[in-house]
């Protein structure tokens, strides 16, 4: 009892560049064979060469993959004599705890008789069967791969993603699934963001407090903790956790008062922003414990980077402490930012003295540091580049902020070596190992967090390991696309979600109009979120705006329409959008939380109504609305801080109205 | 981007009887009350009297449930001290091991001043608890619970679901969210068939050939087994195991070849059907295994009850055994049944001896057995009532077999007290515990499993559990409706894998006509699938026939429609299944899975020429198509194994074109 949803994006699809291999990240070579690998009941796996259990459980995996990809059972796959189908050939081990700059390299090559996967170790065997799973498609001849031959390897050896787990707490499950999503698509860092202001987020057994008071009991025990970094070897992913020091510390020092510059007490902060919380580096019990402490999570934590954050200190409890102002004195401090230099400089080598490298927010920047630490610049290109001249690693998260809700071609186009990097040295620029999208969760749930890091992330991991020249945006948007389907079957669920919330919206699972609304709406960008309204960590995180998409893909393919001039696709999505708040209205209004939405369905039609005047004069030579400004300016303010995107389409509508165009 | 895909069910929705209360099942008394709870983040659960580990741990996933239905976090709920908006009153605690017969009644009041839950047990704690989360909706006000008082029991004491998890393996997780639907309707008797012909799914400690060689390596570990039954006691669930013998025992024998009746060897069976492999009943070495292997398996499984199959014995193997033949005549048992229940009477005092009672399929019927087994009736409800009259207790299937694609309406007329249970007396009567829902799992995977499951189970357990007289199917429809979308936020998939699956058949999200026919198509029914193609346990099950819904509600409102004389709807319908084919034809045309569903799509484009024909004569009296009866009893015919349901509709149409009715 449906009407053709795909309808309309079917005629979009015909002015998408043609096919390019539908893989993503895009493989660094690659060409067409002759030849037509089928994938049936009989497809059988030979691996030779080195093995290890890990390696078994990728295989096991893959099969149940593509299993699922496909409905058809294996029974064979992995039983040994039968002819292969696919033979994967691996050279020797990789290291034992996953290092920055291994190889990952492989080379895959499908045709007529079977498919040939190489590779020098483990590494490269994870990658190269994720680009198998993808280009397994059906056709009339059933499911197969089209000959081809595949080179690859990655353009950064640091491809990470970051997720928040403190300001809302996400269950192991979710950080097994953003793994899996991860390795989907090659991602090889999960920089696991432990602890801050609103929540401390691992079991200490030095110092038992820190969760016991500072979590809310949602903390992952050490035993998760461990499984989860072996979740992460499996899939080929580094597992980096990050501590924030000194400030965003509010949570610690509920049950460590005596390390905190005001006397306290604390409670966990239950709001959004920077707070004034912060260590007290002028007392030697603060780096007392901090020993202990680093002690302890560098061997839970087998990673060679052990994150320290350093961001966003402001100051403010060290300015108003009188003791800390005496120290500061005492020492010819200068400054608050000479003062979290001399912690800095304190902390380093408690990082190193357990065998690792100290890595941090780009506020960490500092020449008397020793060059082996790691600075991730959120603040843009410029720290990184200034930190590579200066003789530091650097990475690069600024433009990769996925819950800044901005489209996916931002991030794809946010190269970590820009025009600020032209006066680098080839050696200062091998100093630049890549990137991290970065996901915080003020405004995010279990729920919804799928949704807000995916499939995006996925046009991030393509910058960092595709070369740097491939960068079509429509190419990617087009393989995003199919990516997002894949990474559902991976088992992320930002697809399904979506459903599940907008239902819960609506209290039934007829939800077609309010489908429509939701589809063209996106929820404020950057830092806007939270202006108009107060937030907690304990606000409710249902209403559209929690729903809605980062990226309108509606609002995109009508801009894209638009552009080429498909007047009747143009036309069937305006009458749609025009017709929807009749349909709508009598829902919106009879839920509590829908009724804040009122006035963007109005504004939906409105604008609607403005596109069908502009399109009847574009097809008819009608007269134009001398209100359109008017209506579109006002359709543009956020409304329950949701912008609605069908306007920047039929603003281009009205200007080629008015200037005349056919 | 879509168009409007619920506008035509909302239509239908007007035809709907006056809302029932939105529970299911129906509570056994209910009455509106004045007030209004509302469930803000203020909500909190003062539990008080009888408390145990098991209450705590419910409470717990309650909230988490309210959290996930409205996404309203309840930071406050379980911790002490606040003014309760739930007070829940649990009296005494419940049998350590759940036994058949324990009370689950409670109370449940819900007005302006809170809600309280009072019952005598923690079973009936869970109950409420379920019934408290269904009443919960949002409107104009938020999330809340409009004033009312329940008490409520269940009619009968076995309310089961059983599940084939030897056909095709059934992971763990699939056991636990199967377990969760059931709590959600208060199911309260999970039938775990575990062995069958094709796979013996548990790990035996004394006999570790069972499972080494007859399972494929899918079997569950003891350690999962005492998982599962944990976590069904923790939602009110008793697990039954079953163990089928002496037939369907193939993948026994593989290891246990001396134990058969032929000499082997064996191998797992992997078709359909009904094989001849049996146990031999005539060697003492059989009764010497089975007395170590059920005094195992009963310490494994805790239940009272111990099923032991007893279903479908061909009798070949003994027929044409000389050694069998000839201790027939020696003991003078005239022919296989009476060997079989020679053989049943020598497993029961094994059963009964290690404290359980048996279970068996009607087949084991038996005046000389004692009377404390049950009979569980697939063959119809007249073995229950026989079996009751001869003093033994049964639960009634037959009617109840859902893998037979039957439509739910059928499942819910069912009553395990029927016509033919008019002549039993009281007591008699009593000895019919209840009914169970059976899935077998031939063309089941755990892809589909849930959707082949649910939601029409829950119309089962509604006939189990509420008064007899509550048989409105059009109240039961609307409220299943319902419970489909709320059993997904419990953690089944029907709804998500429909999608996923028919992403896969189509190789895009882009499904719209590909899902305009799966919603209209059906399985063929009862035996019928796989007698026109061959299948094995390897065969694929990905085609459209495994992904098609056993019950169309498309066709089911497009009837109703018809009936209501709806014109305007049925017009919509008829002009969308008449333009589909167009639409999907090269879809279908390229890919291999989807070519033998041309002629269906084509079926449904000439049915609705016929409707739309017969409807404009109803409605401006233009002639009628003389083909019609050719065209429509061309399409009743499956293709693909598919019926298509628009059918029906149409026929009433034309019928009511033909007579002239308006």
């Amino acid at each position: 009892m449906k009407l053709f949803p795909y309808f309309i994006p079917f005629l979009f699809a015909i002015m998408s560049p043609a096919a390019e291999l539908n893989v993503m990240p895009l493989p660094a070579q690659y060409s067409a064979q002759p030849g037509h690998l089928t994938i049936d009941g009989h497809f059988h796996i030979a691996a030779t060469g080195y093995s290890e259990p890990r390696l078994d459980r990728a295989l096991a995996r893959f099969v149940d993959r593509l299993t699922r990809q496909t409905g058809i059972p294996f029974p064979e796959a992995l039983k040994p004599g039968a002819a292969a189908t696919l033979t994967i050939r691996c050279k020797a081990a990789s290291k034992l705890v996953q290092q920055l700059g291994e190889d990952e390299s492989y080379t895959l090559t499908v045709g007529d008789g079977g498919a040939k996967l190489d590779a020098p170790n483990p590494l490269g065997v994870l990658r190269g069967l994720e680009t198998f799973l993808q280009l397994v498609v059906q056709d009339s001849r059933g499911f197969g791969i089209d000959g081809i031959s595949i080179e690859d390897r990655p353009r950064f050896p640091w491809r990470g993603l970051m997720l928040d787990v403190s300001r809302h707490w996400m269950p192991v499950e979710v950080v097994r699934r953003t793994l899996d999503g991860m390795a989907a698509v090659k991602m090889n860092t999960f920089h696991w963001h432990l602890s801050d202001d609103q929540g401390f987020r691992v079991e200490s057994l030095r110092y038992p407090g820190l969760q016991r008071l500072g979590s809310d009991g949602h903390y992952y025990t050490r035993s998760q903790v461990r499984d989860v970094i072996a979740y992460a070897r499996d899939r080929g992913i580094r597992v980096v956790p990050e501590f924030d020091i000194p400030g965003h510390t509010t949570s610690w020092l509920v049950s460590q008062p005596e390390i905190g510059t005001a006397p306290g007490p604390y409670q966990i902060e239950r709001h959004w922003g920077i707070f004034d919380a912060a260590l007290d580096p002028t007392k030697e019990s603060t780096y007392k414990f901090l020993d202990g402490f680093i002690a302890e999570m560098t061997k839970l934590f087998p990673d060679e980077y052990f994150h320290i954050g350093g961001d966003e200190v402001n100051g403010k409890a060290w300015t108003a402490s009188e003791h800390v102002q005496k120290f500061m004195r005492a020492h010819g401090i200068q400054n608050n930012h000479e003062l979290q230099r001399y912690f800095n400089r304190r902390v380093q080598p408690m990082v190193k003295k357990n065998g690792k490298r100290m890595e941090g927010w780009d506020e960490i920047l500092d020449p008397d540091l020793p060059k082996d630490i790691v600075i991730q610049s959120w603040r843009g290109q410029k720290s990184l580049v200034d930190a590579a001249k200066q003789g530091f690693s650097g990475l690069l998260s600024a433009g990769y902020y996925l819950d800044l809700m901005q489209p996916a071609e931002f991030h794809y186009l946010n190269d970590p070596i820009n025009e600020d990097a032209a006066s680098l040295t080839d050696e200062q620029r091998s100093r630049i190992l890549g990137g991290e999208a970065c996901m915080w969760v003020e405004y995010v749930t279990p729920l919804n967090v799928d949704d807000r890091i995916w499939p995006r992330a996925a046009a991030v991991a393509e910058r960092l390991w595709s070369p740097q020249n491939v960068r079509n945006v429509a190419s990617m948007y087009q393989r995003l696309e199919f990516m997002s389907r894949r990474l559902e079957m991976v088992g992320l669920k930002h697809r399904e979600n979506y459903r599940v919330m907008l239902e819960r919206l609506a209290g039934t699972d007829r939800v077609g109009p309010l489908r429509v609304l939701a589809d063209i709406v996106e929820p404020v960008k950057l830092y806007e979120r939270g202006e108009s309204r107060e937030y907690t960590q304990f606000t409710p995180l249902n209403r559209l705006v929690d729903t809605a998409r980062p990226e309108s893909d509606a609002g995109r393919n009508f801009r894209y329409a638009v552009a080429a001039k498909n007047w009747p696709a143009v036309r069937r999505t305006l009458l749609m959008w025009r017709d929807n708040d009749a349909l709508l209205r009598p829902m919106l209004e009879s839920h509590a939380l829908l009724k804040e939405d009122v006035p963007l369905s109005t504004n939906l039609k409105r604008v609607a109504e403005v596109g069908l005047q502009a399109l009847d004069h574009i097809e008819h030579g009608g007269p134009l609305n001398s209100d359109a400004s008017a209506v579109l300016s006002d359709a543009k303010k956020p409304v329950a801080e949701l912008l609605l995107m069908a306007v920047p389409g039929v603003e281009a509508l009205v200007t080629t109205a008015a200037t005349g165009a056919q």
